[in-house]
């Protein structure tokens, strides 16, 4: 069963990491690299390394982000030289950006590079970047446009967003890896990520929804999974963000997004009065507890979605 | 009074220390770059930064070198990433080497970012680059010609060395500051360093030797400190080095390769009856203690070299 999960940060991780337990390497999760960065001259690619993290095992379940156990002893550092340190790296994540862009610097390209370290941290599936060029979101708040992480982390998503963009998207290419990824999927899961910031961009990527529709014409289901459990976001700022873009702050508003590109959604038990609205939208709903605390609800969140998915196209 | 330094490693960052309690924004330390390297695409200046730990109260005084309290989280990580670690590199010390390697791509001198670093870290003295330039000090072995940290540190310095050069050195300038600080130095001094691999550099550097015959016209004192103590080197491979490359492992050998360069020479009290040898060679003796082991033997030294110029040159 070979499955492309679109993901971008923790909530997709944490599906990501159900499906691999469920599917192992025949998991493919394309991320979002909008919100790619670059700190101290070293590219900070948070999504893949949170993906990364999470399918090695690597994920720090207390604090809900970054690496277990993680040190930062160099980010003390930093703050001595007085280097801005609002994004705080620790020593651990640290390495895998000085790889990363002395990877890169050498000539090597993202995908190869994310490939090679996932490789090494002995992660099972393949996390594919959804392009090997720049793409980076921005946010225009009542102070102007801000880059994404300027927005999510240094101001703590504080300020409105009036709109958002994708500087550099009109002249990104899905890789030949997600393509060939993305027309080879038997089920193609969109992960309870920001639908905005998360999968916005990889959808935003010129060709991918044509290869959905390929995909579709072909037989594959796609699925999403709603980030909005009872009109809040797990985690992050989609709730506000939706609003504050004109839609609404529901499991209903996530699937208005997502209308005409899938077959079928996935709603919260809480959300379960949703479903006739989302099934008017032309697409199949499975109600089910998608708030994942541990291992084994990752896990039975992925195989609930995976029967959902063959039920969807039967 | 306006000191200059020359120094490599820890033996100089320990005089270095020493003349920074004696004289505090008067001492400038220039110090050898040739054997900076690029590790995980990163600027590492050995050198410099034992000088500059050790000048803002960070060095570790238990292991000898490298700063107090290192954590390696980020070491334990490149290696999972498979990235040689021979060179560790502690979780603090990459942060200097991603500042300074950050502030270099962005167009920056090494001198200035070096100058910058040091600031952020309260050293009250300047450390200078003797050049801006890459110079790389390689050796010859029976394994052919290496580069000096595989030497060094890959090698733990166990092939004979038979010659050694400074690739790059013939181009390389002396910096404007370097210039100007020996220009107007007081008293210069040639800090109880390798004479071969960390002091070489900085006397082949083009004019630096001009610039030491000026000052000595001018009256400044030259002074120069064995590395050699009884025969050994206190620490690293100078003693093995010197005889491998024709020279006596000893004060006087080390007095012979700075014959007519130098007033006065600095030789430990175990070997005073080296000292008319010497004197032979047509320099002035100063016959003390030359172990450092605390601040206060760091401090006592400087001032008696110090003293010791005065009275070269009365």
């Amino acid at each position: 069963m070979r499955v492309v999960a679109l993901a971008g940060g923790v909530g997709g991780a944490k599906l990501a990491s159900g499906l691999q337990a469920a599917v192992g390497d025949e998991l493919t999760v394309v991320v979002n690299t909008a919100d790619d960065l670059e700190r101290h001259g070293l590219l900070v690619c948070p999504d893949h390394d949170t993906v990364m993290y999470t399918l090695a095992g690597l994920d720090d379940r207390v604090q809900g982000w970054g690496i277990r156990d993680e040190s930062f002893a160099a980010a003390g550092m930093l703050e001595r030289y007085r280097e801005e340190t609002w994004f705080r790296l620790g020593d651990r994540d640290l390495a895998t950006h000085i790889v990363r862009t002395e990877r890169i610097r050498a000539g090597a390209r993202l995908t190869e590079v994310c490939l090679g370290l996932q490789r090494a941290l002995g992660v099972v599936a393949k996390i594919l970047p959804m392009t090997d060029d720049t793409v980076r979101t921005q946010v225009r708040t009542d102070d102007g446009w801000l880059e994404f992480q300027e927005y999510f982390v240094h101001r703590h998503q504080a300020p409105e967003v009036h709109e958002v963009r994708f500087e550099g998207i009109e002249h990104a290419e899905a890789t030949a890896r997600v393509r060939g990824e993305l027309g080879f999927a038997e089920t193609i899961v969109i992960a309870p990520s920001n639908p905005i910031v998360s999968i916005g961009p990889i959808l935003a990527v010129p060709g991918v929804r044509d290869l959905f529709a390929a995909a579709r014409r072909g037989g594959t289901p796609v699925l999403a999974v709603s980030p909005i459990v009872g009109g809040k976001a797990l985690k992050g700022p989609a709730d506000r963000m939706l609003v504050s873009l004109g839609h609404e702050a529901s499991a209903l508003g996530v699937a208005r997004l997502y209308a005409g590109l899938v077959d079928g959604f996935v709603v919260d038990t809480v959300d379960a009065a949703l479903a006739p609205a989302v099934e008017a939208l032309g697409m199949r709903t499975l109600v089910t507890d998608t708030v994942m605390t541990d291992d084994a609800s990752r896990e039975r969140l992925a195989r609930e979605i995976l029967a959902f998915g063959r039920a969807v196209r039967a």
